[in-house]
């Protein structure tokens, strides 16, 4: 199948992409939560069309860039989810001339002020959501600090722009376990209810209370009140997800395919052609129960080579051991041979390289879908 | 000077490049050392036609994609650093159609042999050098492992294609003194001639007799027997390269330009745009005896902010506090303000952007100069 394909490159599983994009549709199936899919992690009008086939015409995105690349891909309704600032607004403006809707996140009084003066003197309507920080560790304003809520609430009412608020549970990325993920997922629906409560008290408008993860998303808790539910990685997966044990290893979607070019007489490891620039610096597995190291090392047909893992990454150099500890054997290849690395961060991996080889059971075609990178 | 720029972006000091450029050029001057200078930091065709000029025509790269897009600057001598496999020799045929020379790497019998049945059913000649592991970590054929060598330079000899061998001094970054880095440049050194030895002792020729890596380049040690000398990060340094202790922190010509987007109320932190996805995972400097974090902050005009880093990197989210311990305070700036960041790895850093905005104390123009990636 890989006889005409250069070395590294990016693959994705077709069927395994199209299951994982089911399961997160049927979460929602009896319920008349809307979906709004994070396109961060594909960066590809290919995976743009299908989610808007599959999930309607909303996206979350974090670059501009996403949105430029993908209005004409079925997404006409937009959650740019990064804390906006003024530099940033002429280019959302354009954006809506061409008849889409971008909405914007604030979480601080200045930039709601800033916001809402750019507006009225552009004479155009920015809707913006307020973000909400659940862990205490990035953007957001507290849930509890209803003072801060009511006065960024009032600049954006009085601005005729306040949309909603949504949170993000990251925290549930560090988790592990099915009760811990259910009570995240409560946890996150409950504080962002409690802001929007506490907007509505103020006497403004919150139609929009939005939530998600791809952990806390799929545990498929229903919260009445809530209106939209956002993830990313779940269309891929990757073995951080798989530590979080929201999926098998085998639902991950994406692999990079490598070339065998080397082994060291010494220490009897495999060296490939996937270094940090296919594979990315990501190590989000080292502070799991599983360390992946670099990766989790296929055949070139994807079969699992357990406790068989990327210990090291160079530029261009990828150095393949068994874990330590494990009786586990390298496989049996030469310089020249294929094989595939399952990414310890699909957006961190897929963000490396320009385009997807898409490969399916039906036939020994690749399709090729590109990717777009940039701000 | 950045009124019009968007965030997060990539910047160039030329001023900064210009020295680092002149430094490395200033090594050689009294010697006919040839320089290859690694062109796989930069990926830019503008970056490369400055390089020929100063250098001279010879590059070194890393994939085969830098050889396709540089062809036209000037360069017309590559050497492509990474163990070469079967699958990427019609590329590299098609390569020399076009006039240009391409020297490969070898690190084993099988490959050595495809190589020449390629070859020689191809009707071309491919230049291969045998690449030496100094360190026993990556790739590479151990110095004192003649019988290797020879049986490697045996196949190569027959076929007409052995053009040298070539060392490159990975652990001198691991290094922070003067005289380790000057032993570890000697070692370098002594270690490639041998192994040329050992080939001419076999009848065989050796011609190439290449060496080096940044710190141990820039030490400027001179032995007998050397032909040429390779180093990449040179022209833009970074913090990792800062710590070695071959550049000072004012020598780093790149950095990254955010938008603060946020403040956090109860950890004090600053919020950017600038995320790992504009930085890199890199973490280069966690083992050295400073580490930066994601990054060292500046003033959007580059002045060093003693102790202020980059602690955190989400996808596109860098949270910035003062280094734990230190009596440091944050720079009073507002959402909407901008701030530079110098990388821990120029290579990572880069790779994350397609362009550079190069400025200069000239005047307030930002040229741009385009980047590539991909293989």
């Amino acid at each position: 199948m890989f006889s005409r394909v250069q070395t590294p490159c990016l693959i994705l599983d077709r069927k395994k992409f199209d299951r994982n994009i089911q399961r997160l549709k049927s979460v929602t199936k009896a319920s008349d939560l809307v979906i709004r899919p994070h396109l961060k992690t594909a960066k590809s009008r290919d995976v743009a069309r299908i989610s808007a086939s599959v999930f309607g015409h909303r996206a979350t995105v974090s670059t501009l860039k996403e949105i430029e690349q993908l209005i004409e891909c079925g997404i006409t309704d937009f959650l740019y989810s990064v804390s906006i600032v003024p530099r940033k607004l002429d280019r959302i403006a354009a954006l809506l001339s061409t008849g889409c809707k971008v909405h914007v996140t604030v979480d601080n009084e200045k930039t709601a002020s800033d916001l809402s003066r750019y507006c009225e003197e552009a004479g155009v309507k920015i809707p913006a959501i307020i973000e909400l920080d659940l862990d205490g560790h990035r953007a957001g304003v507290n849930p509890s600090d209803h003072a801060t809520l009511r006065a960024i609430g009032e600049i954006l009412h009085e601005a005729g722009l306040l949309s909603g608020v949504m949170s993000h549970a990251g925290e549930s990325y560090g988790l592990s376990n099915n009760q811990a993920l259910l009570d995240c997922a409560d946890d996150e629906a409950v504080r962002a209810l409690q802001a929007a409560e506490t907007l509505r008290k103020a006497g403004f408008e919150c139609n929009v209370v939005s939530i998600g993860s791809t952990p806390t998303a799929l545990v498929g808790r229903a919260h009445d009140g809530i209106t939209e539910l956002r993830a990313g990685v779940f269309m891929f997966f990757d073995l951080v997800q798989a530590g979080v044990g929201i999926c098998s290893i085998n639902d991950i979607a994406l692999s990079v395919l490598t070339s065998v070019i080397g082994k060291n007489p010494d220490t009897g490891a495999l060296i490939v052609d996937a270094g940090w620039m296919a594979l990315s610096r990501d190590r989000g597995t080292a502070n799991q129960a599983v360390d992946y190291g670099y990766g989790q090392v296929c055949l070139k047909d994807g079969t699992v080579l357990e406790d068989v893992i990327v210990t090291g990454a160079q530029q261009e150099h990828g150095i393949i051991q068994v874990r330590k500890g494990s009786v586990a054997k390298l496989p049996d290849v030469e310089p020249g041979d294929l094989l595939r690395i399952l990414p310890n961060h699909a957006c961190a991996t897929a963000s490396a390289h320009d385009r997807y080889h898409v490969i399916s059971d039906r036939d020994n075609d690749i399709e090729i879908w590109e990717r777009f990178g940039g701000w």
